[in-house]
């Protein structure tokens, strides 16, 4: 590496930092990709100011795609963005050829980093992870954050990490989304203070801002491509020290990120959730039965009457409250709910946000 | 659907049955498949006398093949085969369009059925699944054997595979992987008396008597490409009521599957035994520490004595024996070990199959 | 050990072969162990031909009793047996100094063995789990089955069970109710050949036909408390080689079984059983909610239900058939249901039980 | 309840707040309690500054003990304490009857409450849970601590804890020993702000400091057995606002918690940790093998290398650090590691606590 290259890829590496938005991906009728829904979400998320984008994640449901959509997500997400924001692609591809293509076509087209996740389906050993992600960064073109998600592929243990986060540079960070707060901190503990520049993301939206406190670089928060102005607002509290209020915009999301995680298959909550800010999320791929579709539309119910709470009033007409099976319209006044005093001041926020995305960004961070 | 078309499905339907040979995937040093060996494996396991081949399930390692050559592989399976046995071929790709996209070219092919896993990496309700699985049911143009294994993928519960066997024709048979024979009987006895052709295959070698003894209609067993001599043994003198000959081949079998099932991630063991009967596997895509290389060599060994122990004259040279540490070479006088009294003569067994093989055959069944 | 003292050990570890009945325990309504049921019940099982007892097991709710009660328990059973039929003491107390009390009570009493499982609550290394056994096997004044339930206390895994029983002499069994029959086959494919006495019991009654067919010498079955006849004529056919007979009847009793295990707490489904044979088993120790107690109405109509289908007319007024919600009485004529050409011919099986309860019993085994 | 009696029930319960140290139970060699090292423990922990105590928790191993000596463990700790800090009991017995005995026999000796885990050994419903507490809360003559362990004992669901702790005045909190950050947090937000004087103690060590941060009233944390000091001072800090502190010592004792909490049983390494503060703690109920003995050692000198470099030179004489197998004793010069800058200065901390400790005491809580 030239010295002018190993600069680039210190600034590239800063930029890994922050609230990354997986993007969830709008479907058509039938069953193609929506591209122009997609590129919609792309500039209305960068406008409404979060550090980063994440396509081909979890969230944005990498694996129900073909490979040929999933290159095609992230051509759409890198034109649409424009340089704006750092993009992290998910290329966790199921073997080294393909993984190291999607590398090579992904830092091709600009993306700050690769997110892959331990092997899944098969059950496979730690070492023969860890044996497999120490080829892979020394072939990779392009930065790796490990993405440990236990519940739907093979645990990148602590032990494996660590050892892959001091002696690989093209390893850069993990991204958690275990729910294990210990196993977080643990990871903090045995790699920062040997490695600090290595990138810790949380992936577990209920502790956003515990794990900041602890010393989380940010996280990857599908709520945050739902409600972007609270998860910005939680994340800006934070980082100024202002904890308790950190603390209670954690607890006052709590409800929502409920309503959108459980009650149905992952993620047509957040799926439901991003409807109601006004976008044609479509059908899922992962089919729901006719009364798995009934059931979503109270959750569809129940969102919206949190987000009008919040204050997002586009959501407010999809407010209903049930009473005892019966759904009742929100009451009159325009407003689903009145914004309480413990609610969220949204519009505050709102413009508080814009006024910082409009300001001049400090270099290598927007 | 014409009478004439009926009677062919049913003919089709009946041939799922015996036991299906889950293909291996040899590589070449490149990391692409081998097709020359792929087809001389074919060959090898035809004329072995296996009732069926199955390629593209988990011991096909089908999810670390790309999309072609899952393709690929059904192809050259089909080609090779020449009509001689009925293939089931793995199609669990991770959305509906892909899924029926591969259930038309399985079809068009000539493939028998297709088998499809639950879904694999997000947790999907039972719900979910009776509804995908009811929609691609209607539309498939391929009968499809369901793929229980809950160790990979989203179980199909029992009660979701009644229903779907009882409300869908297309849906023919299920083959179950879960090791758990209480849920495999619970099936039996559910489906069975209500629609009698369902094919229920056992996925899980250890008990592979068991389940015939109790209906089984045969069974996807992975060892069947290693030891397909003994395996069609026991099948045979399962259905001839040979009950206590066939109890003694699967005791003696237990040792064999141990050890290639575990201390390696699956399928190595398996491609470990393949390689000692004389075929070129290279390496596998998932790759292995040096140290776990090591440790595979003494499996290797190991499974080589087994082999030889049975009379696989050509695994003899690889059976090492360890004293403590030391790895001492077989006995002198040619075979590794002489053929103990508890052994299996398979001599005698390969011979009976060879005619077997050669016999006119009864229609409708290889 | 003396000549005479070992021969008799001999003859006593021959007896624990066949069905064991593990003991459920009636309790009063103020919540004490009602005595006078319980002797009753040992009456009945004995006279029904079971080929022993097994008090304070998972069935018979042990961890609920006190340690008095526990021993209390046992004295009833020993003494309402009057040394009828070989009993299996159930000694799993929490600590090696209980468990020697234990064990020093229950062979004064004339116990046949103890029954002990892993260490319950907390996780256990194996190699712990293992020295444990081992120093309790050097102490006990009575022979020991160790008893394999990994649903809820630690595993004792194959390897550990067979060093042990290879080397502990009072270790004469294992009964496995893990439910993992391919374990099963391992333990028996183990053990056996080096140590042929070595007893071991299925504890998984939805496949107690194909583990006595496999090797195991017997069960400890929950359902032989509520339909002994049947049971015990599986088991006699079984022996006999009367396999399609046995497989019929195992068959049969899946609906059963499954009524009694699944839809309330363990083993509330049992007490339902054995309260429809004309005993009376009291409220559990285990509290149910209201409506698990409504919900508990409908698993007893449907218990009832299928023991009238079997033949056993005392449950036929407790059947109602569900149509939609609403319960329907049973059709007119007595019966619940007319014994179908598919039942089992219960009176048949009585009889045939009670003449041979009555014949010469061969020494050693009743 | 009278007004005076309503009165001193408020106040009893604002004692449940702050650490409560889970006492461990040292044995003698016949395995009998040794009693007088647990009333030397129980002294030295209160004079240590200890909130509260904890006995017979899972630390305690209440489930390796008799009744009886439950019983016993519970009358020491309460006479030697001498009324300086609120005793909450562990009263996890396994049948209602034995609860309530117990539940009256710690009110009659004052304890400030006791802790009840979900049922254990068995798998019981959400519902009867639920039930089972509703009847408890109605007759227990003292408050109760739901105890949440679900690696140990069924899980109390949020739900349900919800509904009792709004329902029934006599549960007046709940420990969380789950690991499972994000449910806690949903448990404070589910319940605090309905119930403010709920207690939330958090029963993970590792995430004590973000627990208290988010609202936790205090932990119980077996470590604060082993080094009061700590903890009491991380508990300070946190309460004084000091979070950097709190989090700086939180992450230092990450190394120690590790060491004592992995590699053998559970509490094996916390009695070694307690023997390094010069406790005679004696052989655990639970057996080591002899290979598991030799890598106590191991772990013992680990712990006691910890121990020293924070500064408790008792502990320096067992520091061993291995190099490569060898392992070498510590550096010449008394402490076995010269106080790091980075350490704790655990000189000023005890100084602190001590003044801390002399100084008059707010009314109700020490």
């Amino acid at each position: 590496m030239t010295a002018s290259a190993a600069q680039a890829h210190f600034l590239l590496r800063s930029v890994i930092k922050g609230i990354f938005t997986p993007n969830l991906v709008p479907f058509l009728d039938d069953g193609r990709i929506n591209e122009g829904e997609l590129r919609r979400m792309v500039n209305w998320l960068v406008e409404k100011g979060v550090s980063g984008l994440y396509p081909n994640g979890s969230t944005g449901e990498f694996i129900r795609l073909s490979y040929e959509e999933r290159k095609r997500v992230i051509q759409i997400v890198v034109e649409e963005n424009r340089g704006r924001v750092p993009i992290l692609a998910g290329a966790a591809e199921s073997n080294l050829t393909m993984i190291l293509d999607a590398c090579r076509t992904y830092a091709d087209l600009g993306c700050a980093a690769v997110s892959i996740t331990g092997p899944y389906y098969y059950k496979v050993s730690q070492e023969s992870i860890e044996h497999f992600f120490r080829e892979l960064a020394k072939r990779s073109p392009i930065d790796i954050v490990l993405y440990n998600i236990p519940q739907y592929s093979n645990e990148i243990s602590v032990p494996v990490l660590t050892r892959l986060a001091l002696d690989c540079p093209r390893i850069v960070g993990v991204k958690d989304s275990s729910r294990d707060f210990p196993r977080f901190l643990s990871t903090l503990h045995a790699i920062k203070p040997q490695r600090p520049d290595f990138v810790c993301l949380i992936g577990c939206e209920e502790i956003l801002f515990p794990s900041l406190l602890m010393g989380a670089d940010g996280g990857t928060i599908a709520s945050s491509g739902v409600v972007p102005e609270v998860i910005m607002k939680l994340y800006r509290e934070s980082l100024a020290g202002h904890w308790e209020e950190a603390k209670r915009i954690q607890f006052k999301l709590l409800d929502l990120i409920e309503a959108m995680l459980y009650g149905t298959n992952f993620p047509e909550g957040f799926r439901v959730g991003m409807s109601l800010r006004g976008f044609a999320l479509g059908t899922s791929r992962q089919l729901l039965s006719p009364k798995e579709q009934t059931d979503l539309e109270e959750i569809r119910a129940k969102v919206a009457c949190l987000l009008a709470e919040c204050g997002f009033e586009e959501a407010a007409h999809a407010c209903r409250r049930q009473t005892g099976g019966a759904v009742l319209p929100p009451p009159r006044g325009g407003a689903a709910v009145p914004p309480a005093g413990g609610g969220l001041d949204v519009s505050g926020i709102v413009q508080e946000v814009v006024q910082q995305f409009r300001a001049p960004k400090t270099p290598g961070h927007p």
